[in-house]
């Protein structure tokens, strides 16, 4: 068993979705939080679970540096590692290669890169990627890729794209040998599995939301239902740089591939969100309706709905998590700084608009302080608001296209500063 | 109504009783965890309730500093300010004002020191004290005093006690003049409280334990069922060093000054812990049988378990907090270091006989990598685990004492490292 997906309402190019993994249901368009290092820095799983977080994004080069695939692997995964009984998707490590590492050496057969972290010299290609990317056993894997520079002469962005091709072939090769390989199953996270049951069970008894979505997860294990035992799912990636006839070769070459899945990479890089928006709808297109479609690291509040709107069903973005710590919380009143004075005596809540737990206990008065005072639990607090503000967005979003209605104006839903 | 103290069974010179506070029923002997800023870093107030954290300590020197007592008094005190609904104590600054401030300058009438985050002039004198105390609105404020040095000549000690005591009669007048300035019933806390009971209906159907916790708390909000206001209790603090016939002449002027209850300060500022439960123990026998006794600053694990069984009843400290953000772990095994490499592939929980939520759900070899990967999550579950090792060591002490049996020696209560 691989993903499967359904789509069970339109609106314009939008879709609403239902991507079955081996981990649960994911209801699409949705928002992706990251998960670098296994962990969405400073919130326990648990929140997670109550924010309604149906899948994580983890980080391929960082977990292979820390703590390495071979310990995420005995443990049964990133599953099982980090106590996770949800679906994940972990990307190919590709970006972080280009992103991180100004000394890379990129070849035919792969990159030779040096850990951000102490120097040492590493070396992914499509294989060892894959191979990384099983062991670490995230339900959906992304396919080893090179993440063109911006700027880019036309003739690099062609070359780069020409390099990423047959890297996705080997990929999809080494991933059809290889997928029987993933940790589930072993006997090592049943022991896991036993200890994360107990603390679904003394969380069994929320609010009736919770409830609601628990019954979705009810078999959050790998289902065995058929004989086949179930197994990852490999996504290609299309790149191309801004040109669009690069674009759509790109996608249309991707797809002759045949993947259950595409993202959309190579964005987001430092080119204006103009640009972005235009890549990404024209891309869109090329792909084939019947697959998820995956937008990486994109985006703003209204731009995340905006895309749903384009026919994106998957988004990720390190932005509300990384705000959060910067004290750059999202509102229906639009981005607050929480550190301004203006909030010190302000006694209303976060966001009058918003029903997450922070929102509801607490005031912004003590929501500055905490941050004014370098106290970690600001961190922990903003990051589950923020992550409750983009999940709403795309639960709104979901609704619209149910209801057959446009996700590109959504009232509070905004970006800009709050006046 | 002030607190209401009640014994409810003894073993030895251990007692078990009821403290009854404006805002709930506290077990004791009881640890109460260190809120310094309005916040036990980084652990959200309703992980606390779930913990059974039934009373919190604040910290008035830091307050005072930051947000200030005007902003915490306008958002109804500490309990409106941070949305906490149970009892809260604040110390009286003494302590801070003693082992932050190298330049203080102590005279009869208070006490001038420089703010130890921007180096401003401040002065707290036992009325100015007393007014910070109670704009906070803690359930019980602690009198103003000087914390000896330690080592200090006889002569200084003495001279020091001599301070303290007239401080304390300063602390009581100026407290009985102005109690009923607290900023609880004001309107700006029934506002706030709105917002916490949804949070606490949010979360009102946890584990059969939680409800039972939550049962005793089922009136949150200051008890108006008599006529009279509720209002603050203030506790006396004995001080006179390591000497015992100071200690004994502190306590007995102490006592005819006339307080519901009496802290031991003055400890753990240097001295040995022979000497410390030397002290402690010859101290607590000159507090009266039928008030709260309150040792101030302490300690290991084993330490509270004995201190516990001398006859107090309620104790603070910062190790267990700290000590997790250090990665330094209690457990009935002994103390783990889990930076350890040992620990980067054990699979089992941190504490196999305990029921945190850390342990039900992580594993020893993921809490390992959050640390050594520096994430933030570390920190909050290090220090969730270590507050519940300490909240059940508390637990236990109460069973033994309710059964009959000594509080020195329970089994898995030790602070030695693991071997």
């Amino acid at each position: 068993m691989s993903v499967q997906f359904q789509i069970e309402a339109t609106s314009g190019s939008g879709r609403l979705g239902k991507l079955t993994t081996p981990h649960g249901v994911v209801e699409t368009p949705v928002f992706m939080p990251v998960g670098t290092l296994g962990s969405v820095k400073g919130v326990p799983q648990d929140l997670l679970e109550e924010l309604g977080v149906q899948i994580l994004l983890g980080n391929t080069y960082h977990l292979y540096l820390r703590p390495g695939v071979d310990t995420v692997r005995r443990m049964g995964g990133l599953h099982g590692f980090m106590s996770w009984g949800r679906a994940i998707l972990t990307d190919s490590g590709g970006f972080q290669v280009f992103s991180l590492n100004e000394l890379r050496k990129v070849t035919e057969e792969g990159v030779t890169f040096r850990s951000h972290l102490d120097g040492s010299s590493h070396f992914f290609s499509p294989e060892s990627a894959m191979e990384a990317e099983i062991g670490l056993g995230a339900d959906i894997i992304m396919a080893f890729d090179e993440c063109t520079e911006f700027p880019a002469e036309n003739e690099r962005v062609r070359a780069s794209m020409e390099m990423t091709l047959p890297w996705a072939e080997r990929s999809k090769r080494y991933f059809e040998a290889h997928k029987q390989e993933v940790p589930w199953g072993d006997a090592r996270q049943s022991q896991v599995t036993s200890r994360q049951s107990l603390a679904t069970d003394s969380k069994a008894c929320h609010s009736e939301k919770q409830r609601d979505e628990q019954s979705v997860f009810a078999n959050q294990q790998p289902s065995t239902t058929d004989d086949e035992a179930p197994t990852q799912s490999l996504f290609g990636i299309v790149q191309g740089g801004m040109d669009l006839a690069l674009r759509k070769e790109s996608a249309e070459r991707t797809v002759e591939i045949d993947f259950p899945g595409y993202a959309i990479g190579g964005l987001s890089v430092g080119e204006s969100r103009e640009v972005t928006r235009e890549v990404a709808e024209a891309t869109v297109q090329h792909l084939p309706a019947d697959r998820p479609r995956y937008l990486m690291g994109v985006g703003t509040p209204e731009e995340i709905a905006q895309y749903a709107g384009m026919g994106v069903d998957m988004m990720d973005c390190v932005l509300p998590t990384r705000a959060a710590r910067h004290g750059l919380l999202f509102t229906s009143e639009g981005k607050i700084s929480i550190k301004q004075a203006r909030y010190a005596t302000e006694e209303g809540a976060l966001d009058p608009a918003c029903g997450c737990q922070v929102c509801r206990r607490y005031s912004r008065a003590y929501l500055r302080h905490l941050y004014a005072a370098n106290e970690v639990l600001a961190q922990v607090l903003n990051t589950v608001h923020n992550l409750s503000f983009y999940l709403d967005t795309m639960r709104r979003v979901r609704h619209s296209i149910r209801l057959g209605e446009g996700t590109g104006s959504l009232s509070g839903v905004s970006s800009q500063p709050k006046p």
